[in-house]
């Protein structure tokens, strides 16, 4: 049968299971995104391995399928910039710079320590940290979302946190890949040269946005063109995530929330929200939740290198709970919502998979460490929607909840 | 580069080029499909190759992208659907089928006879007229859309009679695949056989949709499942357009058209149609239109096949509007709507191609006819809109243009 036949069959049966398990996960009291997350295990190569049924014949569906989960991604982290306020996130920024580098700094040396433990080389152990150190919150936005908590100022915290610690992480990898892989002498200067890319990415596009892209949404919602405003939003978010990995050397997901907090300013804003959340949740969403199983065979994980796995896997929570939950006390959080931030925070995703890849792609991680790492990966993102769900439970009396107004169907599963 | 990252740019590049092409059009007093549809000629091999510069590296980018592409035309046909009603589609019932008989039959005679002229063998002649038979309405009703006339006579014959057409080919198809190229002695068998396949498809997706789909609809669009109808109506529509090929033998588009006669029946339909709306014009079907000139290189026309290219261009449009013209006719339809019908099925489409396909796969027509055939589909359907924007710029009296409550998002620029 044509690619396009195996296609549409195979995002048919993906987009229902998806939705099928997040509603189950949803009737049994937990976020919808954990059911989802758990459905793609499910059908994913450690049970079904449903992408290599004999009638999946064409070897390019599952990157077909993952160029699509990874437009999800963009357009998730797109909507929960445009339910935020430039304003709502400059008042949190100390306790984001404190929580945000804490939760780099700690898990680094304690993934660095693994590393050591296992007997790994000095090279690998630091890799592992930065790994460790890597961080990818929409997970944990969309659960917020779902708990209708994703304005509080823990959630505001943790999506600044997560800003700075891609910052970190980035900065790191390339220092690490300067000074160690390529033996350049030039430390500094690779740092400042980083550091440059990114600040002329973050200046050029929030300056261009600032003013632009509010004006140009409106004008453009009133043109004799078939859902210009929706094309144009998707065109501009694509080239903020496309520009903050190409020109600032950052994740893409940072780009397309960029985009999402500059369009919040939108005076269309309502008709944006309302097209760009059908696209996202009736089709790319559903497929980047399941296919984060769907790369993964958890049995590897049951053989000669659990030990490492459980023990890395324990590393990689305990690292970011403490790291980033202290930063945030030391910022001015209670206590209750400094381990909401630090478990917010625990989810790795597809920025952990890519600083991993280049360690593979570099030699300094070999195959059997990166199957580890891919183990973890997916158990820190698994347990992050039940257990932020438990931490929010017993805050019921929190001051800080979301205002009732921002009941949109952006906010998960009550439209 | 990643091969996500050359995805992001170029849809970012292909949407926004879409999008400003067709606003050029709709500026110049044209259809916008038609300027979508001309930009993709010029960012094609034709002219930019845009895919095929050097930051495009990765060589399944434009698979990825007609993927897509094939995924918009789905969606469209779906809408086109949902803005009809079936009881319409009966009321013309006699002229679609004498235009849709019609259609197929002089195509099918003056194709082999432009064959034989150019001295191919029996077979390649028979098979040129049995593509030239094929018809793709999905241009010719977003042009239709655009002119707010999807709902007057003249549209809905164009729906049924593509119906009529497409039914017609495949049984040709099947037949002349059977006698001439297997050689099997049962013919009548093979034609029951696939009639048989038809009528079970058919039925089986008409009764299934009849009464469970609006009732579905309506239940789904209740339960606590963020856009959960809007993923319910993507599901059906992929399944529809699989079974239509994969059980039926049918075209996917028909499928998906199905799909939306039934869901137009359901309470929620309004909802269903602001969401698919958003995702069908806002990412997928300028995708579609654009994909269209990126799959052609025209200049390869004007080399040795230029004459065979001319003239199968003429006859194909021609056996078109004269064949399918006086069916609609004989069906008690006037000398202009006539005509109207006549130029609105012969846009060949992607259903042109697909028959294409299948004979040079088979060997029955040669890479140079094959490319002969891309030329002719392409003509036909640059040419569609702004011949049928100029038969219906002199009927401005006609009694049954579409009533005006039914000014949907759907019906092209005017959202």
């Amino acid at each position: 049968m044509t690619p396009f036949l195996q296609l549409s069959l195979a995002l048919a049966i993906l987009i229902a299971a998806a939705k099928a398990g997040g509603y189950l996960s949803y009737r049994l009291g937990q976020p919808s995104v954990l059911g989802e997350l758990l459905v793609g295990i499910l059908l994913g190569p450690t049970l079904v391995d449903i992408l290599h049924i004999p009638y999946f014949t064409d070897p390019h569906l599952p990157e077909v399928i993952h160029q699509m989960a990874e437009v999800g991604v963009l357009l998730l982290m797109f909507l929960v910039g445009l339910e935020l306020h430039i304003s709502d996130l400059a008042k949190t920024g100390k306790v984001a710079a404190l929580a945000g580098i804490l939760g780099v700094i700690l898990p680094l040396i304690m993934g660095f320590g693994t590393g050591k433990v296992f007997d790994l080389p000095n090279t690998a152990a630091i890799f592992l940290g930065l790994i460790l150190a890597a961080t990818s919150v929409s997970i944990s936005a969309q659960t917020l979302m779902e708990l209708n908590v994703l304005r509080s100022r823990v959630g505001i915290s943790l999506l600044g946190a997560a800003v700075f610690d891609d910052i970190l992480v980035v900065l790191g990898l390339s220092l690490f890949t300067a000074l160690v892989v390529t033996e350049s002498p030039g430390g500094l200067a690779t740092v400042l040269g980083v550091l440059g890319r990114m600040a002329l990415y973050l200046g050029l596009a929030a300056a261009s946005g600032w003013v632009a892209l509010p004006k140009a949404s409106r004008r453009i919602s009133k043109l004799p063109v078939s859902q210009g405003l929706i094309a144009f939003t998707i065109v501009t978010l694509l080239l903020y995530g496309w520009a903050a990995e190409e020109l600032g050397g950052m994740a893409a997901i940072t780009g397309a929330f960029l985009a999402g907090l500059l369009f919040a300013r939108s005076p269309v804003k309502q008709r944006i929200e309302s097209g760009i959340t059908a696209l996202a949740y009736g089709l790319f969403v559903p497929i980047f939740f399941i296919n984060v199983g769907l790369t993964a065979d958890l049995r590897e994980l049951l053989g000669d290198t659990f030990w490492l796995f459980a023990i890395l896997a324990v590393v990689a929570m305990l690292g970011k709970i403490i790291g980033a939950g202290a930063g945030a006390f030391l910022g001015g959080l209670s206590r209750q919502e400094s381990l909401q931030v630090g478990i917010g925070m625990m989810s790795r995703g597809e920025v952990g998979l890519i600083v991993a890849t280049v360690g593979v792609a570099q030699g300094l991680i070999d195959e059997v460490v990166f199957a580890v790492v891919v183990g973890v990966v997916i158990i820190t993102t698994l347990l992050t929607p039940p257990l932020l769900r438990a931490s929010f439970a017993n805050s019921k009396s929190s001051a800080d909840r979301s205002k009732p107004e921002n009941k949109s169907a952006a906010e998960g599963e009550l439209e």
